[in-house]
């Protein structure tokens, strides 16, 4: 009989009944491939089992609580004690990443979370093993897959913000509370963590400014029709300067061509780009009980075959206070002489350059839509102060970015 | 100061020098994130070094000759005695793979490979360990990027065959004698390394059947476009019943919607399904010198951090004789009464069963486009054989499969 590693869970909820349920499912598999069978010695939930219990009894534990509280307490403890953890915990990595790490090496053990972005789309792994010497510029893609079936649905079938959100929440796909999802908070969480790996820079979520997808209208999306763009919640984690990062969340019109562009549905995709390699880009579902699950066996087995994944710790980069992108801007105005004029002079002041212009007659309103040049997002935003109070102005004005490259 | 790994380097052409340059170039990352310095201890070329010089001293040997001979004798004394090694040698792997797994095995070494299939894109690494313990039953892609050009351009610039042959020469996607790529060779090496790690089932490079492109006519390419069709060169390895597994290389029409269709150019694209996490999708650049050397760093990487790559080795898989596939049929015939009816009586006695059909006159000469619903190869073999001894016809049979699943 082959040894056996022992396997504690923590968390009964849909990932941990999912997760225990594939673990015993799969165990003769992780027994042929890594040497090891895994056997469970108990599942923690908040009525039953005692954590000191599991945690003397366990080689490797298994996070899957969610929440900072009491999960940062048992999984610091848990590494400190020399137990591998394996979390699914994105809130925890992205607000407590550098203790568990310190965590992790003070207890000579491994911790790993493929699990925390993207599903089972292997991106912590990717960037952590693979390109784990390669100097990366950027890494972006759409980490939702709540807003990414919304947005999806609103361009499809032509669907309200609120009418795609519900159909949403009907199939599972969004949860009852949205907020962190849609409002891009959940995203902010996830380029946090996969900058602080990128990066080997100590990336806070208060270092990520984020915007989500609640204030987006069908008006915003039959432009993106008429022109063939695609819109998506982007997350993008990028070297701007020299020393400097940014890490950043925001709805974004792409170009048609991106590879991003048709992504659909729930899906996740990630692009990560070097100069050493162009681009990689990876996509699949978001993230399920299923698919969590996945993600975290595979943590579980690379843990069997011993290794520690590597964390570079020395870069001196910071974040920067202001990057440069292009804007399209949605105004709903009276349609009286003038009115163009003062917007385009408002921007001019801001040193905005317009780059086109569509105006477009309803009676006695007007919509004006115009794309910019890439600017500094300070100066878009003190012009759009400005225009926010020009007094033909029907609604507020709404911003939108847009990435210009075109691939392929 | 930190310990040093030593590295033995073996080849000193485009990969090599590539690689070489690379790793002096991050070698400060290499320490930081692994915690060792590398240092090259020799490179072999054909006219210069040792191998048992270099052997003596490293403590991991990169393989970048390519071929077998004498790559493999000097893989198999290297991890015999217990040198790690990292190759990005296809054909070395797709011919000798378990012997190599088993003097690994011996020697206690590593053995890795990432960069033999699909450049900078971590296909071995996501199916090895990502997906180490999860039931794969399909994984395939476009892993040529030289053909995926030459279609491209034949699709984009209406180019014939030779035309976008001469182009991707010029521009160094193609060698001067491109027949590897060109004919589905260095495709199936390529999928038979994926096979065998997908599915631990002993397949042998002769297990794998493989089509090119070299027939394809700007005929069939107008087809696509007329239907919005890619027509792309495709490996494709899947369970496809109890206990076998097909394995194989040809050129196919993807439906739009499909998330192999866009990926254009050089770029190579491998999709993982599994019930577990449904699909996966990994794009990238091909394989050029600097995709390939970043692979074969971050093996080194892995290499030094620790924990031997898992191989499976129990499955009792075979290779299927026959699978199902749709098929496109272009035929030029003379254009007479009952040549349709012909044509169809073969189809029906093979049972195939057509599910399109478009005859276009041109003269005394006339083209019958057909699409057939998914049929056994062997029973569409048959029936293509005994339409090409049709009297009528002009030139001989074009068939391509067709893959009508849509996605997203």
């Amino acid at each position: 009989m082959s040894d056996q590693v022992y396997v504690g869970i923590l968390g009964k909820g849909t990932v941990g009944a999912a997760f225990r349920e594939l673990l015993e499912d799969r165990a003769d598999m992780v027994e042929e491939v890594s040497g090891r069978r895994p056997k469970v010695t108990g599942v923690l939930s908040s009525k039953k089992g005692s954590f000191d219990e599991i945690l003397a009894a366990s080689d490797i534990v298994v996070e899957l609580i969610g929440g900072t509280d009491p999960a940062l307490d048992y999984v610091t403890r848990a590494l400190k004690e020399g137990r591998h953890v394996v979390t699914a915990n994105k809130q925890l990595l992205a607000q407590h990443g550098e203790e568990l790490v310190a965590a992790a090496r003070d207890g000579g053990a491994q911790l790993r979370f493929e699990a925390a972005v993207a599903g089972a789309i292997p991106v912590i792994r990717v960037v952590q093993e693979s390109l784990g010497a390669i100097p990366i510029d950027k890494v972006f893609g759409i980490v939702n897959g709540t807003t990414n079936y919304i947005l999806t649905e609103m361009t499809r079938a032509g669907l309200s913000y609120d009418e795609a959100l519900k159909q949403a929440q009907d199939l599972g796909y969004a949860e009852a509370d949205p907020s962190d999802d849609v409002g891009g908070a959940d995203a902010a969480a996830k380029m946090a963590i996969l900058a602080r790996l990128a990066f080997g820079a100590p990336v806070n979520l208060d270092d990520v400014p984020f915007e989500g997808i609640e204030r987006i209208k069908p008006d915003d999306i039959a432009y993106a029709k008429e022109l063939g763009l695609s819109l998506k919640l982007l997350g993008v984690a990028e070297r701007v300067g020299e020393g400097e990062i940014s890490v950043r969340v925001f709805p974004c019109f792409l170009y048609p061509g991106h590879p991003l562009a048709p992504i659909a549905g729930p899906f996740n995709a990630v692009m990560v780009e070097s100069s050493a390699i162009t681009e990689i880009t990876m996509s699949g579902p978001g993230a399920g009980g299923p698919e969590t699950a996945a993600a975290v066996l595979g943590d579980v087995v690379s843990v069997v075959g011993g290794g520690s994944p590597l964390f570079e710790e020395n870069a001196k980069l910071k974040v920067a206070r202001d990057v440069e992108m292009a804007f399209y801007l949605h105004l709903e105005v009276d349609d009286q002489p003038g009115v163009l004029a003062q917007v385009a002079e408002v921007l001019g002041d801001n040193e905005v350059s317009v780059r086109s212009v569509v105006q477009r007659g309803l009676g006695g309103e007007a919509q004006l839509i115009m794309v910019m040049h890439p600017v500094s997002e300070k100066r878009f935003a003190a012009a759009l102060k400005r225009i926010a109070k020009l007094k033909f102005l029907r609604s507020p004005p709404r911003s939108i970015r847009v990435i210009e490259e075109e691939f392929g």
